[in-house]
């Protein structure tokens, strides 16, 4: 159950009750597709502030399997976490080859990737798996396009996420767990209109937006979220997917969006990209080799409070895989941090000078796209 | 420094005083050859009772570089570890195919594995290097044969090791560092003998056996140990190099020893391989999908307290990396407590029966081979 606390010019501070917690918004999550975050540990996330993570129903029904998790009664105590649990519905992995074998109006046939046996997947399965699973908050099945394709197929999406969705709405039975829907319909305003539009009208705790933040660039990301926000209702959590970017998290807030969850961070971590309040550094580059001072000086996270740049940038050159969990660790931090300051500066009515200082100071790099594709 | 306080039947326990701490022996270094553990960072290893590690000379000047660590004022600073740090020389990536080139009674011509380059490597280079290191133990270079060399070429393995022993001590001029010799002579009776005697009669603070542990069988690594022990003076450290497994240390105890260092156990969490008081089980097995137990259940360590089975099996299976990590953290934390535990019995003069209940609840394969080959 959401709850608006504030607005400061269409950003929102506000707390989403769930049967685990009450959090307050905006969040983001890091993502557990299997149960646990790439290389950092559930003691880990929380000690750098996160509130909810995201797991994969479909992924976890595969593996480790429903009858395992129905054993532990329930995700959390199989993963040990005891905060805010999402579960993805499986929508996002249509768009990747190794998952997808088709999918039409009745349902999704998967290739389980560990088998390659083939899995029929209906929005009534995916609810009763996220039931089972026991996620704070269960996502309807969707059909996600990728960006770029044309506007009949991406309509035709739209057209089955709509239905799949009344079926998601019809199938659930635990009052306890939220349900949220996903609105399609790409950078197509007018398919995003309906699609919102749609979404918004069905019986949800939530709405989310899907297929962003997939290669469009910020300037069609923020016009679709823009176009979507205005017609959920005030009381209806608002879920940015897949985002992302210290600067698309700072917009979609702007925007009004209360809710995000990314690889981003853990992912640019695992290559070197590191964030810093004057923008993105690659750690790997040789003008960090011999520099004594932290990732960024102000930082309070456990790699910054411990390690130099230097003995960072030795350890990504030669390929420790260690270097995964302090980059990730601080990027996720840094996260929660810019999350954190914007709900204070929400509340206090001052989000519009934060964002400004905020961008002024961190130098996105125009010509390289922050996105994540899914092959 | 070596304080021996008491002894059970050829058990030790005692005091190795060194400029950053002084630590109780037996004691058992996990290996942080680039100066950090593989996926354990030093503040895990604290806390599972770390009380020294190893790195490797050979590998940290030629990355980070020495330049570096001397900004840096030296290894424990760069690396962020305030207890004790040893510095291997080099000697054992004689074994290694991708090091080296060729090696004379000068010195060891290495490949460098980032650049292909070549360097030459000499007992004054090494010592320097450990010296500007700064590692609280250095080891002279030796020159380790594969266990099935023929005895001739052991024999000069073993020749060449005392001449550049020779050569260590003298270029030997960091006096608040100590310094530990390396006898050689594979499984042969008299070379293992003629080589503790010569490297015992030399002017270093402990004694190491080394070219054991790689391939050679409990039985005649526990002979080459008794008959090197022998020969070493009470009052110098000994170490058994690349050791090892749970029954290999509690041997090792037995016969004398009192330093161990190996990747047996973070090698072994790799694979799945996990020591409990009853024998290493393989997590991976199917058996353990639906098992609630904790790993191991007297065990206190951080993977122990907070996940089942069950969720080990589950990452191990889907090969989430940070399997490494919470396996890691609980086979170490197994060797520590052993050792911890062996101390307490030598003071208690009970070691023979500890040893005794240890090894029968304790299953070992004697059909596999419980040793690590460098390629």
């Amino acid at each position: 159950m959401y709850k608006l606390i504030s607005e400061d010019l269409g950003a929102r501070y506000g707390k989403l009750k769930t049967r685990h917690a009450t959090i307050e918004t905006p969040f983001f999550m890091p993502i557990a597709t299997k149960g646990t975050a790439k290389q950092i540990s559930p003691q880990e996330l929380e000690e750098l502030g996160s509130e909810a993570l995201i797991a994969n129903a479909f992924v976890l029904h595969l593996k480790p399997g429903l009858d395992i998790i129905r054993k532990f009664k329930g995700i959390h105590k199989f993963m040990k976490w005891n905060k805010v649990v999402f579960t993805d519905s499986g929508g996002f992995q249509i768009l990747s080859k190794s998952f997808l074998h088709k999918a039409d109006d009745k349902g999704v046939y998967f290739k389980n990737p560990f088998d390659g046996s083939k899995k029929f997947f209906t929005p009534e399965n995916v609810i009763k798996i996220e039931e089972e699973i026991g996620a704070d908050v269960a996502m309807a099945l969707d059909f996600v396009p990728h960006y770029g394709n044309d506007k009949n197929y991406i309509a035709d999406c739209t057209r089955i996420t709509h239905l799949w969705a009344e079926r998601c709405v019809k199938a659930h039975e635990d009052k306890k767990q939220l349900l949220f829907g996903i609105c399609q319909g790409g950078t197509f305003k007018d398919l995003r209109e309906k699609s919102s539009k749609f979404i918004n009208d069905l019986d949800f705790d939530g709405v989310a937006l899907g297929g962003l933040g997939i290669g469009e660039g910020r300037e069609l990301m923020n016009e679709a979220v823009k176009l979507s926000v205005k017609n959920i209702d005030k009381n209806k959590t608002r879920y940015l997917m897949g985002v992302g970017s210290p600067e698309d998290i700072i917009d979609g807030i702007n925007l009004g969006v209360d809710c995000f969850d990314s690889r981003f961070p853990t992912m640019n971590a695992r290559h070197g990209g590191i964030f810093t309040n004057e923008g993105k550094i690659d750690i790997t580059k040789t003008v960090f080799r011999d520099d004594e001072r932290p990732l960024d000086e102000n930082c309070k996270c456990y790699t910054c409070k411990r390690f130099s740049r230097a003995f960072l940038h030795h350890i990504y050159r030669t390929y420790e895989p260690i270097r995964d969990r302090y980059g990730g660790i601080h990027n996720l931090y840094f996260i929660q941090q810019l999350i954190k300051k914007s709900r204070k500066a929400i509340k206090s009515n001052e989000f519009k000078d934060f964002r400004k200082e905020f961008l002024s100071s961190y130098k996105v790099n125009k010509n390289k796209k922050t996105f994540f594709t899914y092959q």
